[in-house]
């Protein structure tokens, strides 16, 4: 059992503040998807330097836009703007650069998701989906299409035993527990990584076509997470012209809605989508 | 009939550009829902001066997060900054300040809808809702709760005539037809506009709480809409601690997606929830 703030992926996601603004960090290969980090971990290195912007610590609102992939293995910058700073929320603004070359950009309402408003009226429409406990699912191995999973060190994902990635299907749907591999439990921030650690719902109908590139990426944490194994649903509710809207659904293991998720990804040119 | 680009839409959004990368804008009241400019109105503001950084005309991914309200009916200066420039996207960052204060900031992916990837896989999970003629739907009028709905001069909108605002139903959606008052047709920037032109639908649980901010709205607009009325639907699909998710969808008249919305607003500390 590893404590919140002294994981891996605290330790891993890290940022040191060396000018008015500017954040160095290491950028790790060990949450790599073959060649390149995988965009959840990038999006949780700006979030640890938009802790830093103000009073508040979970992100309730953050929006990643993919510009180009992360280098794993080498330093990077994380350039920050606080764009304004409220009592209950603290908006900001940031920029992972390697090599020069903006890699990401995030615009995020930082929050405080202990349940202090004092508001009791609640709407939860989302139930979380029927789901065989993790011991009766399947392992993400470490290789997938040839590319090796680095990220399989960090996070352990068990996908629901019916769900097949030939491309057979009409639905693409996955559905999988998922949690740290250092017993590093779960947290608001942990929770956008988990939110973009998935396969691709995509590839249950298209079979594995590849990487898909994310355009961009909103997730909205609701609660912080109960201790344990989380829940993800990832639909692809909308495919035209190449471009998919995938919507994502994050329970912890009390069955609680967390995060809410959506993003754009687009289909390359060269994609195989013949099926 | 009101050609696009020629509209009251389009002239009260147009930027004039006078220094690098900055814009001057006047804001109008006209589109105010008593004190404040609608939100959508202000991110087509934003939008107007993002499609001049690129060759990209369509937003496919606009982030807007509200800082403060704006004010109608005074001059603003759009900041903006080339993101990245691509291929097929073109992402931007852009900041609407008035009297030196900054109001909403946006980050999107302004890209190209006319249908030309190659790729025809196609997904549609959500289908149109059962909707009366919006002739046979009630018009929403120029005042509610004793704020004047200026926007009501520019947009037409006909909420489902079973639709109540009294805050007794346990479902929290609002279903209506929308179109511009002056016979401008629907596109994609117009379809920005009208995924935050709605009344919020927290009101058919909750009643009319007054104004409910919106922190952020996230729209991707996933085709150009074919001309005629637009049918949105909006539902409060988690309200915790005070903050809501509200999901949106816009079909134009021939029942396509053309738009899929979600926002994070909060209910005021003052807000009466107590039905």
């Amino acid at each position: 059992m590893t404590e919140i703030g002294k994981g891996q992926f605290d330790l891993e996601t890290a940022v040191e503040p060396f000018d008015d603004g500017r954040f160095a960090v290491d950028v790790s290969d060990q949450w790599n998807i073959g060649d390149n980090p995988n965009g959840g971990y990038l999006t949780a290195i700006a979030l640890q330097a938009l802790r830093k912007l103000g009073p508040h610590g979970d992100p309730i609102s953050v929006t990643t836009h993919y510009l180009r992939p992360g280098s794993g293995g080498q330093p990077g910058v994380v350039t920050t703007e606080l764009v304004r700073s409220g009592r209950s929320v603290t908006t900001g603004r940031a920029t992972l650069i390697q090599n020069g070359r903006p890699r990401i950009e995030v615009l995020a309402a930082m929050g405080d998701l202990s349940g202090q408003s004092g508001h009791d009226n609640e709407i939860t429409i989302a139930q979380p989906v029927e789901m065989p406990p993790p011991e009766a699912c399947v392992e993400r191995d470490g290789l997938e299409q040839g590319v090796k999973l680095f990220i399989a060190s960090r996070v352990d994902l068990r996908v629901h035993p019916d769900t097949s990635m030939a491309g057979r299907s009409t639905e693409a749907e996955t559905l999988a527990w998922i949690r740290f591999v250092d017993g590093r439990e779960p947290d608001a921030l942990g929770s956008v990584l988990f939110s973009d650690a998935f396969a691709p719902s995509i590839f249950t109908r298209l079979g594995r076509v590849g990487w898909v590139p994310t355009i961009e990426l909103t997730v909205h944490v609701r609660r912080r997470p109960a201790p344990g194994w989380m829940l993800g649903r990832f639909v692809t509710e909308d495919l035209y012209d190449g471009r998919m809207v995938e919507d994502g659904w994050l329970w912890d293991s009390e069955g609680t809605l967390v995060a809410r998720s959506r993003q754009l990804a687009m289909l390359l040119p060269h994609a195989d989508t013949s099926s």
